[in-house]
């Protein structure tokens, strides 16, 4: 670290600390999202040299990061972001007219460290993903240098750089060298959950979405493929369920879509969590198979199903159980991920109460409902297991599975309790889809289930371990925000994801306690960040306000 | 009327009963939006030849009418829309091959009509509008012809043509010939408010808007050009103010840019109402004039202003009046509606309480506030009123003046009872912003002012002469949904407003007491036209449901 010794450093201090003092005169500067584990700035300006280079010093570096020096290249080109001030960083023009130049950022793995592709690394357990770094950019113009154990925690101080600099006329430029960081994740699991079956969403807009998690080092997709209403997964040798239950012939995920799909996400630091829900929110695979689901289309639905269209997969009986997990199985080959998710929320025992194979099964075996489904598990998670997988579930079932919490915050703790493993999902603070109105029905009183709309604020103040003991809050993996699709689509995933879910980025990447009012300019400066790559990240508040950092608070 | 003599017609019925028999069986099968008055169809099939071409009857047709026709056949041959059911229409392939086949539709001006362009015709008082028109597609193969006393009334008819068309295939047809249509709206004034101050949007996202509101039958774009927080509009004579009060320089309207606006809009049956609201909502004024804001950018801002920053213009000082005369005569001069609006809505009396001009001024006249601004309403509408204009306004001030009602639905029968012209634009109906979390501060738990978000439905169910007798009834002019821009741009201006605010267009169109059961068909086929049309309409529900009318309705 020699590099900074000779030039004042404004701020050596945590996480926590460099939040709270990014106060308005300091944060506009510099806009990493999620904030640094530890942070030194200095307030020198410098400037990339028009041959700016990135280099490492791997041997054989794998493609995918060779892959995302190109990108990161590119991006230090195009973004041309002006600094998010009055004049846009016009009156920057004289300091850095003067600035030193920076040639070249040099990455290096540590002595020892294994040699694997991104994708690789970020496949492996979520306990074993090693996504630190070390960034170091001096201020007078020797090289900048990065070191990680792995590729992914290069990759993940990539994106770091990438936010550094803004443009001017002249200069990609930053007012803040030198920069010395040390970074890592509080929590490894930081999520986006995508339904592509309420409705499809094209293989291009899900790469649009895994490059947005990636600039803001999200590191799961958790992708709810399928449902009751389509089923858009061609699974080999179970094809005519997509064949049958898709929208449409182009509105299905080959198995090609797949492989280029968790490609694609891998070496931008993302694993592919797919979800085939079940036994519930099935009800389309009766198109296919009809001995193996339970009152499908039954009406009135609301009586059946906690959505249209009721059907649920007969898991009582041990056909469709082991249809169930051939299908699960072949499934799990489609995807490199260490988990698989089941999900298994919201099922409905009305539709099996006057389901009469059903009832026959039951009756025949002697077992309950909590026995049959119970044996069900066993068997389609066994399948899974066999497959290499880690179950995950919405609902918490067998103890050898992650579980994701939805319903509400409230429930983390109960979970807990019970040894599981948790990723936050709560409907309070994480579903991006609430507040949008009813979709069921013309009742024009009717508001959304999760009413109110789930603002950036709501999401970002979330404490992960709320009353939990410290050994409860190991079993803490991280959390996502859920973008539900019953009212979206590739029309408005952009607008109604970004930049709210960079919230939760932060969140589970820094750590809880954050302060929202001096998050605000870095979350401008993402949002803008991600408009000049092309994504249609929402305005969270008027322009005069994004260039006027805290002047818009209440307090102010 | 020959035509259809010898075709079984279905249905002859009015508006209102026409929407509740278009129950799930016929509902898909065509989806004109808004819904005509008096509206007969058939069970034929019916396609369009491929030689299809529209002409008129009109002696030197103006060229804005001309176009239009030019878009009507880009739109058949582009839409590409494949019938709402499962399918998507491939069952209709056999009658549609035995289909007559449409040669042409002929546009007619009744006997004595002036010929006047489509602009013109839109832009004259609202009680001298006449949007009225029939059309006549025979379902065996004779040409279609429609026929209005106004090119207004032709450009609302294609609208309608347009949208009864579906695609396979092979061929564009309907398969509900014949049609007899005699339609007109019950309000004239059909709007949408689009605020470019709190953040900009380019000429080219207004353009899209104003395509997207003509194809529903939109007649006024409310435009709220500047605001406290930006002034992004180049008045000859007062450029200072852009040059200085814009967010940028890319970000202003020059005049070409206004004309160019006005042009496009009024080719699309669209008259522009231009909003310089004042003296409130003015605060970046002081940029280029500090001698006419008081309490610029105060703070605590919450102590004066309903929003950041604040600022308002000293309309107590004779010499700012005058200013502001001449700059609304300048802007009035720019467009050529018959109305212009100032709002002067949300004045703040503390920011006025601690201007030390203001309070001299008002001391030395011994005039009260609300005589200095009676006087200040007097001068600068009276400067209006010279360039032709009909002030608008969103609180009654002077009596000459159209209002528009926004603070809630319950504010209207007051304004009636005074002898105002109203327009409805209330908050808790027609307000498409609310909902979707507080943009000032980080408090999360924070929600929008005007929470909940109002859906499709809660618009849709609007009673726009409740509680007034008949002679107040006749006061109203119609309605609009307005986006307010605090939290949106060109990035969700598609998404936040479509299809939702196309209810308000149906509602205003056809008169209120629409059934949302009915309806909702109709609107998801709207929005799929709109989504083959290039504009990002949101889903309303799963595509399951969007393919099987009436199936996801809570009681079904």
């Amino acid at each position: 670290m020699g590099a900074i010794v000779s030039v004042r450093v404004d701020m050596v201090v945590d996480t926590k600390d460099v939040r709270d003092a990014l106060a308005s005169v300091v944060a506009p500067a510099f806009a990493l999202w999620p904030q640094q584990r530890n942070l030194q700035t200095g307030s020198s300006a410098l400037k990339l040299a028009p041959s700016f280079h990135i280099t490492t010093t791997i041997h054989n570096a794998p493609e995918d990061l060779h892959d995302a020096v190109l990108r990161t290249l590119e991006f230090l080109k195009m973004d041309k972001l002006g600094r998010l001030v009055v004049g846009r960083g016009s009156g920057d023009a004289t300091v850095v007219s003067r600035a030193r130049t920076l040639s070249s950022l040099t990455l290096s793995l540590s002595e020892g460290s294994e040699i694997n592709s991104i994708a690789t690394e970020v496949r492996k357990a979520l306990e074993d993903r090693d996504e630190a770094y070390t960034l170091h950019v001096p201020a007078d113009g020797s090289d900048a240098t990065m070191t990680a154990n792995t590729t992914l925690g290069l990759f993940r101080g990539l994106a770091t750089f990438s936010q550094m600099w803004y443009t001017n006329d002249e200069d990609t430029y930053t007012i803040n060298a030198p920069f010395s960081i040390q970074d890592s994740p509080v929590y490894p699991y930081r999520g986006l959950l995508l339904d592509t079956a309420r409705n499809f969403f094209p293989v291009s807009d899900i790469k649009r979405m895994l490059d947005v998690m990636s600039w803001v080092k999200m590191s799961v997709l958790h992708w709810h493929v399928v449902d009751s209403q389509s089923f858009p997964l061609e699974i080999p040798g179970f094809i005519n369920i997509s064949r049958l239950g898709a929208y449409s012939p182009s509105s299905i995920y080959s198995t090609l879509d797949v492989e280029d799909i968790v490609h694609y996400a891998g070496a931008r630091g993302i694993d592919v969590l797919m979800e085939l829900d079940n036994p519930g929110h099935t009800t389309i695979i009766h198109k296919a198979f009809p001995e193996h689901v339970a009152c499908p289309e039954a009406t009135p639905w609301a009586t059946y199903a906690s959505e249209p269209p009721a059907g649920q997969l007969r898991f009582a009986l041990p056909g469709t159980a082991n249809f169930v997990a051939d299908f699960l199985a072949a499934a799990a080959r489609m995807s490199p991920s260490k988990y698989f998710s089941t999900g298994g929320d919201e099922l409905n025992t009305a539709c099996y109460d006057q389901d009469a194979p059903t009832q026959k099964q039951l009756n025949a075996t002697g077992k309950t409902f909590s026995e049959a489904l119970s044996d069900f598990i066993t068997t389609t998670h066994g399948a899974l297991v066999a497959q290499g997988k880690t179950p995950v579930v919405s609902e918490p079932l067998l103890n050898e599975t992650l579980v994701k919490v939805w319903i509400s915050s409230e429930n983390v703790a109960a979970v807990v309790r019970k040894g599981f493993k948790v990723i936050h999902a709560a409907s309070d603070y994480f579903y991006l889809d609430c507040g949008a109105g009813e979709w069921i029905g013309a009742d024009p009183d009717a508001n959304s289930w999760c009413d109110p709309f789930k603002s950036w604020q709501k999401s970002y103040s979330f404490d992960p371990t709320a009353n939990l003991t410290d050994t409860e809050a190991a079993l803490i993996q991280g959390g996502e925000h859920s973008l539900w699709g019953e009212q979206s689509g590739p029309e408005n995933v952009d607008s109604i994801t970004w930049p709210r879910a960079a919230s939760s980025a932060e969140l589970f990447w820094s750590g809880p306690g954050g302060n929202g009012s001096t998050a605000l300019p870095r979350l401008h400066d993402v949002a803008y960040r991600m408009r000049t790559r092309g994504v249609k990240a929402i305005r969270v508040q008027p322009e005069w306000c994004a260039l006027r950092p805290g002047k818009c608070d209440l307090t102010s």
